[in-house]
């Protein structure tokens, strides 16, 4: 957005420097000031405020009523490891897209899980190779669910998420996406390619402040993961169906970054959503927030 | 702190209602203000900040240089999750002693990870038998580990921590302590009695966000646990590790819920700790934030 040299002189209205970091950024003192009450979790206005959150989560993918959104405390890596043990069940065979350091944990993910994995990996400035993935799911029918890194946040790559999905689709296998540095910016559009799942979280392209993840799922694939997950608290499955049932999160969630998460998701919309978003960022435009 | 009626015309300086939920409760102006910066996770201040917690949890147990501090991303249930399995490993066996719903839940994480585990149970309204507890563990030399909840958040039910350590101790057996809605206001002094993890959150009785919770663990107790945990992001020893060698935690740390959780623990020593924090809320005075 701006370099260095620049930061040192600009501050946001807080009056801290601009954050150029790749993990929590700057927000806007709109989203921060959203953060300044309290609300108890099984309060009428909270429960609503997550119900409008978790529906603005499915329509930045186009996917209302086909796809379902399950939120989840933690970084963006709870959300990743959850995605993997909902998932992938324990018969299954997951290939992992590998050109970075995301990718490389998603595989430490299945040796903690014990899931059967197999990765594909190519230098950290060289995108995934879809041919080569078509010869991968042609050649081995053990493969039930492919996953890519949407955009590696160590090296700011982007992998090819259509042509990805449309070899994926193919051979009739099931895609999962990391798509924490991209969702918000770059589309994830559920009415032009297929996938099961993609997780992201409130800290980057949403900019919202950290402390919890997202999965927006496919609805017919969420309801095939029941028992699947090795973890309760990272069971994708059960906070689903728990907050179909109550509206309410099973464990108390971090309210205050919730609150600044809806505040983060009006200023979203008001910038013109993913178009308005990516295009920003494009450009190279510094907002001044 | 007051009933329900009086509730409805006090207002924190926010502007809302007093919380008298045992979930988030109400924090202080101040405790919200904090949340107004922005810190990257890498950020020298930021780093100094987490050292500066994590010091204070292990004071408060009176653990210096014996016990160590680790946080963790997640509401309460996550980091008990975590101390499970991390602490119980998968050839020990767990005694749970259940009197309420969390104690219920720690049988659930037990399921979920496979490990082999025994319950004591009593009434919601009866603590703890340690007589029974000392008869069990005199006839069954497997089990390795016990868990006691100190406080169950759904009945309010103290159970007598001091003595349940004597007998775990005098059979030479490991006690985990879920302290999540006592920590603070109720003594866990480790000078006092034995344990080897005690459990807790920022949003309990040290009044800072929901966000985090952490372990305070003995070191010789945390050193053993290498290798246990079946989860990547719950994985203590790992967490640990990691910020003994860079001080930063291992995925993005909610970066706000620990600006204003310092700050809480600010506010707490001004109170006067475990005797000021735990006397104002035995005499029921309500604190006008």
């Amino acid at each position: 957005m701006t370099d260095s040299s620049s930061n040192k002189a600009a501050r946001s209205p807080s009056g801290d420097p601009y954050l150029l970091t790749p993990g929590p950024l700057t927000t806007s003192l709109t989203v921060k000031q959203a953060m300044l009450h309290d609300y108890g979790s099984r309060d009428a206005h909270f429960i609503d405020l997550n119900a409008r959150i978790l529906d603005r989560l499915i329509a930045i993918v186009n996917g209302e009523g086909r796809y379902v959104a399950v939120p989840l405390q933690g970084s963006g890596t709870f959300v990743v490891e959850a995605m993997i043990g909902n998932f992938v069940p324990a018969e299954g065979k997951l290939l992992i897209l590998i050109n970075g350091a995301y990718g490389q944990r998603i595989a430490k993910i299945c040796d903690y899980y014990r899931r059967n994995y197999q990765i594909q990996e190519s230098a950290e400035d060289v995108p995934v190779d879809t041919a080569q993935l078509d010869a991968t799911l042609q050649a081995d029918a053990s493969i039930s669910h492919v996953v890519v890194v949407h955009c590696e946040t160590t090296s700011g790559i982007l992998n090819p998420l259509a042509e990805v999905s449309a070899v994926v689709a193919r051979h009739n296998r099931s895609l999962l996406i990391d798509s924490m540095s991209a969702f918000g910016a770059l589309p994830v559009d559920s009415s032009e390619i297929q996938f099961d799942a993609v997780v992201a979280s409130s800290n980057k392209c949403l900019e919202g402040a950290p402390g919890m993840g997202f999965c927006v799922a496919r609805e017919s694939a969420m309801e095939k993961t029941e028992g699947n997950s090795p973890s309760l608290v990272l069971d994708l499955y059960d906070q689903w169906r728990a907050m179909q049932k109550t509206r309410q999160w099973r464990f108390t969630p971090p309210t205050h970054v919730l609150l600044a998460f809806d505040q983060a998701l009006n200023e979203y919309e008001e910038e013109g959503g993913v178009a308005g978003r990516g295009g920003r960022y494009r450009v190279g435009i510094f907002k001044p927030f």
